[in-house]
């Protein structure tokens, strides 16, 4: 397989974005992305998209043709397009498919986005259009929600390890103040434990601030092989190794709801691809869908041990001054979380991280940098491992 | 790049199956490829699924990860699961990027999976769904369907090249002449010219019987690199170059609308890739959508000239006893257009033929087979080159 490196990244802010359409979006970031590599537009030979809905939240499939028309390659470099989806790992999945055209040998410079607009169709809507990334025969239609099922993991993390409600929201206060440090999050301003334990619930024992916001978003990254990364720029990011991995659709089907298996595989494989293990990974974006679904993947990582995560969240190892720097874009909860771009946008701070243009949230002497996303309540999984060349 | 090579097929009848579920399906199909192949589960390293629409017509997102599911991967291997989608054209590409999967290096045997179910739903939302490929802000919001972009083509290709109302007929004739020999097709019973001229319109000139119709249906394939093809089967087919291309979403900014330029970039990348040219070709599945369509793809694809494609047809050069049989299966038309499915169908009709396996519909000596899919209007195209070893 060949070398494939990161040479442009491109992000809008994300949010409640009314007055914005999908392509205005797309286009923002994508252009973002291939004016930061310095490439041409006539030198990129394919586009991967990550999206999960548009065919619920705007009526409109076939979001690959849409996208490549209005970057302006259809008709001009008529250069193919592949919308891949899987929920929340949809943008993670087109990074990873774009990578393995490259690494074949059949292009040379790919072009990433990921993209969802979600605000503009009503809270209820959305969350029922969120709600088609579980099993819809066996758990949607019995009642279950996504948050509902990521309540069950809670309680189980609850009873099982002594994870506590106050560990829980420490999750998204320490996320609130990484977002704070974000000028594209959505939410830049920071938080206190007591705000989330006000919160009204959403799905028993978690509330409105254990839970990532309806957003409107999107990013994107500009691909490509060794020998055209190094005539592009001097600080080229190099993917080590992506995993990625399944697990069944329904919570219920699974051997035990305090893991996700998907995570675990794929984090084998991405490890393993990489060369690498926990231990030398010095900044990490992963999956806060929820907060306990952050302590789950801190675990399930292997940056702390099976049951500790709350305790390390409560001592603010995952925090920009603690040992594993976590979510520093905000995450989901803080950055926002339009589904089909959040794979996509937390490559992006890695890259940022790894070539040290992240700022005030900047990750010292960050080398490598790993990123996790999740597709429904764990069915699929994606590890991403980074390496800066500084 | 490595060798890649199909090694097991598997497809459901196609038709109205009222009383089959999505996932019942899906397994059908992959269960028969798996089969047919002769490897174990275990053996396999990913799963690419083609699915247009299941958002809206199932309610359910996350398809690769449901499928994985079901076929029994997630929770023991965890294997990888990527649902890709791009309008007609989902399944071909499911199958390129399963291609470059193994191409890459990355896997030895992946399956490719084709499935939609559309007829649970009515008529009138199902159309609506189709819909959904074109552009709904230039075209569907302005009284656009798919249909009626087709009939423009049609009256564009009958006025510039004087093609007959009864050449547009003869394709749905013969198509269903193919189709009555397949036992999978979901018509299966010959018509008369004079059937389809009939026939009540959906969009003047083209009516019902121009058009493929509403279909539930899956389809796989089983892929192996040279060395794991070698063990399973003596009669691997090999994937001799794929090449896939866009063009603008909306009918309206194409250069012209008697050629799609999708198909004709589409084709060059994958005659190039397989040193091959079209008079090379001895099979062929197109894309007949509707029965313009297919007049469209026989000239773009380099099988007659531009504007001849009409005379072909009513010369019935590409029927089973012609010099390039096209749709031996039935093509959409009469094997059945479940729209995610389709890609896969062709290429599952391709390797029948490429063993002999073809039974009543075999062409006598096919070496070499071509599939060609459109999403939407023309704004994709994929065309597949695959030889066989006979």
């Amino acid at each position: 397989m060949r070398d494939v490196y990161v040479i442009g990244v491109g992000i809008t802010r994300f949010g409640e974005l009314w007055e914005r359409s999908f392509r205005d979006i797309g286009i923002e970031a994508g252009i973002k992305a291939i004016n930061d590599s310095g490439i041409a537009g006539d030198d990129i030979d394919a586009l991967y998209i990550g999206n999960m809905s548009a065919g619920a939240f705007i009526n409109q499939e076939h979001i690959g043709a849409l996208i490549v028309d209005y970057v302006g390659f259809a008709s001009s470099s008529h250069i193919p397009a592949v919308r891949v989806e899987a929920a929340g790992a949809s943008g993670a999945i087109a990074f990873k498919e774009a990578y393995l055209s490259i690494a074949s040998g059949m292009h040379d410079i790919a072009v990433v986005g990921g993209a969802e607009k979600m605000t503009d169709i009503g809270d209820e809507m959305a969350n029922a259009i969120q709600g088609m990334v579980i099993d819809q025969e066996w758990e949607t239609v019995f009642g279950a929600t996504y948050a509902s099922l990521q309540a069950m993991m809670a309680r189980a993390h609850m009873e099982k390890y002594g994870t506590t409600r106050e560990q829980l929201g420490m999750v998204s206060v320490i996320n609130h103040r990484h977002g704070a440090l974000n000028p594209d999050a959505q939410f830049q301003r920071e938080i206190k434990l007591q705000t989330v334990l006000n919160s009204g619930y959403v799905a028993e024992p978690l509330r409105v601030f254990d839970m990532a916001p309806l957003s409107d978003g999107a990013a994107s990254l500009v691909l490509a092989s060794g020998d055209v990364a190094k005539k592009y720029t001097d600080n080229p990011v190099k993917v080590k190794g992506i995993g990625q991995a399944s697990d069944t659709i329904s919570l219920h089907d699974r051997r035990e709801i305090c893991t996700m298996d998907a995570t675990v595989h794929a984090a084998k494989r991405a490890y393993e691809r990489a060369g690498a293990k926990p231990a030398d990974i010095d900044v990490a974006e992963v999956y806060d869908s929820s907060t306990i679904a952050e302590i789950i993947a801190i675990e399930d990582l292997g940056f702390f041990d099976k049951g500790q995560g709350g305790k390390a969240v409560e001592d603010e190892r995952i925090a920009l001054t603690g040992e594993i720097p976590v979510n520093t874009s905000g995450g989901l909860k803080a950055r926002g979380h339009p589904v089909g771009a959040t794979g996509v946008a937390q490559i992006v701070e890695i890259v940022k991280q790894l070539r040290g243009e992240a700022d005030k949230r900047q990750v010292k002497d960050a080398r490598l940098g790993l990123a996790h996303a999740v597709g429904g309540s764990g069915a699929t999984a994606v590890v991403s491992i980074l390496e800066g060349s500084q």
